[in-house]
């Protein structure tokens, strides 16, 4: 099987695994769903956006808060709609819009990235775009930063994701969608009071030694080799680092959905390691992703920004 | 700065950062936690065992049956104390038992390990012993079989856990407490309703194509050359196959703690992929762990069996 990445004509999500025809049953055992047990086309058949992020608690948040930017929640009926998942992942609808939290970490979003794609084409959904909406420490840029990833990157800064297969190492592009990262660009013009920009994404298996952080339980190196590695970095185009955007780029890019990664920058890494802002202002900054995405699918859906109480 | 695995005389934690004690304060923010926020040596500095586990509910849960177990509760007295954690993570206590959730894959488990060390070192606890108990792909092995890991190997059956670091790999050994896998076998022999095993733990990133599934959303082998590999990995030595272990036994063994692995096999790999069996049979298979640790924890502390109802 060639490893081509590529939209189909039919707008289908691109299962490439010639196995599944074949079952008789698909249980989506970390998403709680199964295609004997649930109706998987009229639970999610209409759905044309999932937005996924780290934590349930922010994903449920942000549910909420597309239910009252899409007009679709009256007063006193906020709640979202828990339409699946389990106690690894929470899965919440707002119209049309899919929200699901994916834990931290590559091998966690791999999982349930592989769960959703095959529950996208088993409810035969069609043209879906799906938008990672994360945190991040940023590179160079103020804290508060919202970053726009054009391509995500290793530890040494290469545009690849390398996945083990059957013991092998395959590797695979993390090409995202440029079109669909100049559609949120324009997107943020409306929102003024916070810096947007586009830029390289690094992706890591590790928050302390993995990021050059010198907080951790373990740390080897001095600050001055963690800011030449830092640099390094930013020279190469890296604007911020989080932890799941190569593997969420290749698996997207190979199955066919138009794909973006949004993340808010905590903190600027060459200033420091720990983040240290109030919760307050640390919510506020992780609502900058949600406001932006609910600005491109309300422009997505031609539908007015909702009145401001 | 060398790294060996080793325990120090005085049964502290050995956190291997020369930066930490030039730092005035010390966030532990995906814990929520902090060295000027809270109290860690009143909070936590009788904690003797540390049990972690991918799911929150499943870390509740053990929770609630370790106070049970330890005589802690009385009836209608059954909710563990929380005593830390955030939306990334959950943290309960039981009595000198602490029981914490880490997610998905070896990411995940790293960043809560780093922070939890760091908890452990700044709340200056002594002879703390670490146990993951987790569910797993058994090889070869009944389902619902237990295994006690002796070492965990990656995904080319080697004992060893591959650190980025600035970019750089390191290679950490993953060997696990030898005394401490042998004393928790002699505890299985009180269990005899399920079959428990030492053998070798194969950790991966991925759970469908690095595991070699044949049901995720890309599948590019057959199921000959699936079952060609499992069958190498179990002539290896390899009895069942999860995502934390090697990570696990890294930093756990880097930082001086004594640490083991015990995993339910919830279905037989070589017979199967999906996961079918009903959440009361899986429900029952997952706390099988549980059960032979609150049984090694009751005969370390010399305490009785409670009275079972």
């Amino acid at each position: 099987m060639t490893e081509t990445t590529g939209y189909s004509g039919s707008g289908l999500v691109l299962v490439k695994n010639p196995h599944l025809d074949l079952m008789e049953e698909d249980v989506l055992y970390h998403l709680d769903l199964g295609t004997k047990t649930h109706n998987l086309p009229e639970m999610f058949g209409d759905i044309k956006f999932v937005c996924v992020g780290g934590s349930p608690k922010r994903m449920r948040a942000f549910a909420q808060f597309m239910r009252r930017e899409l007009g679709l929640a009256g007063p006193g009926e906020d709640g979202p709609d828990t339409c699946g998942g389990s106690d690894r992942y929470a899965m919440y609808r707002a119209g049309p819009v899919l929200c699901i939290s994916h834990g931290m970490g590559i091998p966690s979003i791999s999982i349930m990235l592989h769960e959703l794609i095959k529950l996208l084409h088993h409810a035969k959904c069609r043209d879906v775009t799906i938008i990672r909406i994360g945190t991040s420490g940023g590179l160079g840029i103020e804290a508060g930063s919202v970053v726009i990833t054009d391509t995500a990157v290793d530890s040494s800064f290469q545009p690849r994701f390398e996945q083990v297969v059957l013991g092998d190492v395959v590797v695979r592009s993390t090409e995202l969608d440029k079109g669909l990262a100049e559609e949120l660009l324009a997107c943020s013009r409306d929102l003024p009071d916070f810096p947007t920009l586009i830029g390289h994404t690094m992706c890591t298996y590790d928050f302390y030694e993995g990021q050059g952080r010198l907080d951790g339980a373990l740390c080897s190196f001095s600050s001055e080799k963690k800011l030449e590695y830092l640099r390094r970095a930013y020279d190469a185009g890296v604007r911020n680092i989080e932890m799941e955007s190569t593997a969420f780029a290749a698996l997207c890019g190979l199955c066919g959905l138009k794909a973006a990664v949004v993340c808010v920058a905590l903190l600027d890494r060459l200033q420091g390691d720990q983040i240290r802002e109030s919760h307050e202002v640390l919510w506020e900054y992780q609502q900058r992703p949600q406001r932006l995405i609910a600005a491109f699918i309300r422009n997505r859906l031609r539908l007015p920004a909702p009145r401001r109480p």
